[in-house]
């Protein structure tokens, strides 16, 4: 079997595919045939090596994979052969509050990732898919699909009829945008492209606002929310955007943030929070329990998360390039076993 | 103009239909000329004396009506004539916890009702009508569509995905329905009567039980959701039905108590809370703020709630038989003014 | 080794003190020498056959033990020889909502108990105990600490100088005071025993009442409060208290249902819940994580448990017999290893 | 009768006393005899022209005093002739969320202030003072008593035994260690002095930092949190401080930011809240609701506030100056009608 692995000193152009030998299975251990995996910007920024804290070398990159199980350990009792599911993106946060521990074997990052032919896993780090999905959809739900939950229900608490405000179309965006409409919420979406927000629209978007043509998207929001501003606010952009993200909140609301695709930078006067009563929150991903709630959802509601694009397993680094290419609206996914 | 009253000593059949003289307008009050008003159980029990601590003596009943400003005091800065409005049940209870204060003058009970050709009430009783009801839709968010609210978004905190019980067709468990669907959450209905059950499943319930043919409706539910049970049961039943309604809720579920329309008794019995973690909570309707963020939430999901009929403002004591008789689906509506 | 355990078709009579092997230690297992164990109401309905779904037939009972590691498996990390533990109640409750799992494998109810002289758990099982406290009052963590604990802060979620009544002065009641007391609460505090009372106002109760004299305490709760009422009533007596305790809530408060001293019984009549708003959560133990909390706060605020009386490990049914006399203020103790 | 004003142009040496005609009484009004008021960081901001937003020309300042209801309108409900009573911060947020509306005429800022001899407010701007407490204790209810409340109680959702961080020895810091305290959490505070160290530690601090000896006292911080980190830091310091009070907080912990005593600054990188999952909230004060909680809990614990020193009505401008010279410790406050 092959697997994907990050060669030191590299970027895109460093990922080698190499043979590798399938892992032995422990007791409490399943082996899943992944047939697809998602990709998200935190892989880039791995494979980069703009991410703190993670030694890259000669990783298995890769956090999102949705396959079959094939076979079980002897002490495994909640999965069996035959049973389709995804990563959990921490194996080791199963529920509660995140700690330094949960968080520290995060797959293609702390510990091992998914871009694999062969995945031996512990049963905890999986999640059954939904019955409706095919691979390349369920792999979505791991990282972006959970950050967007976690943004809109956890952390925003978000009631039906309330107002959120999505960054771009990009991944997080898109499944953010699928679930608050299918909870009731409404959406006011950015994007620098019309084409883009036209799509949104047609996802449900209740408002779509071009960026490029408004830069002052802050004043937008407020007046399209009868001069209150919005109830969460998911900031994906880092430091060229969190400042206007702060000034569309309402008093006494959200902002999550979860990215810096802008990039980072200490752009945030805390001053700003006073007045406002305002709070923000970093999401980094979620737990198991997150993923089972999101799954369940999307079970009940019948949601379809949006796939951009599959590129074949040998295809790794062109989906990469069209990933940073940024033309991309939903997810980019790399089938692995067709 | 006329108003209903009840006389004392009677029951429906000594509603009266009498002439009055329309109230002088405070300046902070405002005049509303009342379309639509639609009926509860709980005004059943005020016009039949069942109901706790109210005098009913000459009382005008009813607490939900639409219509439109036709007048505004001098003081008034909320409201302006012309803006179509519907009656808060607790005119006092604006946001916050209830308290004995703001609970005392609830419309129909401890203060007049609405069953009157002419209405006046202070400018903070009053919530906008979402733009795509008419009156008699919008008439019925005030008493079952807040405690709908309530009993799923305040007390329920359900999240999408969840799994709701709905006892019955009435008012509270028709408004239930609509929410819980249009905020992504899973709903298990009953009825007695299998063409019900049809339309409510038309509406959007998940699954139906008959509990006629049913009986061990609360195994039913246990079955249905993977032997778990469900998060939140809408209790509108009572003794006969409050214990499966707490063997048919999951470890650490809720249910949300609202009436008894089988009848009072004291059925419960303490010990059944203990081994699962269930939590019951008793509703009396909301505040005005519950009563907005619904109104906001109806408009922006584009619910349209259920009237199973509208009888002429003449016809109240046929409108309360037809509600006694238990055959409606969703609310009973009169007419006021055409 | 001794340990005692349950003959079937017998109640206190028929406990006996048998000889037997210590268990063998799996890898992620740690043996614990219990120095003491606490008794609780439970362990009495154990013994005698009243608690739904235990079989008793020659179970060990009890479930509160404090003591020393003395060994622990090849792949334990959380503990190390020396270390003063005492045992959670729910071995595989560690956090989050409660499941049937998690709930099946309770000490001396579906799993064995702790009043054995050698005593062997997965290392998940234990907390480490606060310095401060000797291994007699160490042990009173596990159940009664813990279920004042969640129905104080988990459940009440009680503010620093809101309001908390408590019925007599069993184990959970003495718990409760004293850490409603050093979180800032105001405690009000029953008993038959004007003797009690004077004890719990030493131990810091704001109010007694003595219920004998004062039947209708849950008016004079009403009246101690301004005409309120209390934001939280720490139920455990059940049928004969139940209704009281729903009176002497404030709107909106809550009664967190915890025992049944004084019998079982479908006591409860739904309707009274619906005008006052009142909450009602039934309450069994709580998690590894709550006991922890609970650990970190009596070591915080130097907390020091009441223990009534301490019995040697011979006299368990001289001990059982001492706690149904209903005599005891605080808990019950039987050293195991002095 | 006499007012400080805030003359135009001028900072604090353009104070003036001038001579004032009192005012009338509406129906709902009610005259204070106020006795003492006590100044906060934001008197001085206002005085100084650095506050947002606000019109300072002839503004009377001060926001927080304490005296007695010496006359009441004809229609006030609340309160009486003899109640002793402190100002509410902000005259119209009575409870619920915060809205523009609610916060338009906070005292000394938005409306005229508190700085006079004959003070005339609404009955539902005032909130009646604990027993034990003179009025200048109970001054410092208003805006630092409270802003620790919400930051501590509603924000930090402190639970007992959590540890929260304190920086420095103002007046928000030494209201929320005796509150902390009071309410069993753990705190850590820190100074430049080693003298106000010894002084925090009187009043409870369990530990103490100097953070000139110890400039990296998030590390500190960390240290003696056994490597988690804090719950909950309450930041009063601004540009200079707030990226080390993140990286002192636990995974998922809170930082309130409350003040800039080190002044504004876009200093915060949006990237730091991502991977610990920490909640930053602003908060300026609180509601009426929090003032009235934060008087119930002070008057159940006994607390008695810190009042650094007592100026003279006319040596407003030296209180001032004493403030800024950075020299108290508690609250500096003004005496009105001695």
């Amino acid at each position: 079997m092959k697997a994907w692995r990050i060669v030191a000193g590299s970027q895109i152009a460093g990922l080698k595919l190499v043979d590798e030998t399938p892992k032995a299975l422990g007791p409490h251990d399943v082996r899943v045939r992944p047939r697809a995996a998602a990709l998200n910007f935190r892989d880039l920024m791995v494979i980069n090596g703009w991410y703190p804290a993670v030694s890259k070398d000669a990783l298995v990159p890769g956090s999102d994979a949705a396959g079959e199980v094939v076979e079980t350990g002897s002490a495994v009792t909640r999965l069996k052969v035959g049973d389709r599911v995804a990563t959990s993106f921490f194996p080791d946060w199963i529920e509660g509050q995140p700690t330094r521990a949960k968080l520290a074997t995060a797959l293609g990052g702390g510990g091992a990732g998914v871009l694999t032919q062969d995945l031996v896993l512990n049963e905890n780090a999986l999640v059954k898919s939904p019955a409706h999905l095919d691979d390349a959809q369920a792999a979505t739900l791991s990282c972006a699909g959970v950050t967007a939950w976690r943004a809109l229900f956890e952390v925003g608490q978000i009631k039906p009829g309330q107002t959120v405000v999505l960054l771009g179309t990009g991944g997080v965006s898109i499944w953010a945008l699928q679930l608050a409409k299918a909870a009731g919420a409404r959406v006011i979406i950015t994007s620098s492209s019309d084409e883009k927000l036209a799509r949104a629209r047609s996802l449900g978007a209740d408002d779509t606002i071009n960026y490029k043509t408004t830069p002052d998207w802050d004043n937008e929001v407020i007046q399209r929310t009868s001069g209150t501003g919005a109830d969460l606010v998911l900031e994906v952009g880092g430091s060229q955007t969190i400042m206007k993200s702060i000034a569309a909140t309402r008093l006494g609301g959200t902002v999550a943030v979860i990215g810096a695709v802008s990039g980072p930078g200490a752009a945030l006067e805390p001053m700003s929070l006073i007045g406002s009563s305002v709070r923000l929150q970093g999401i980094y991903v979620g737990s198991r329990e997150m993923h089972e709630q999101l799954a369940r959802f999307v079970e009940v509601a019948g949601i379809r998360p949006v796939v951009d694009s599959v590129f074949a397993f040998e295809e790794l680094p062109q989906a990469c390039g069209h990933f940073l290419g940024g033309k991309h609206f939903g997810k980019v996914v790399v089938s692995i076993h067709p």
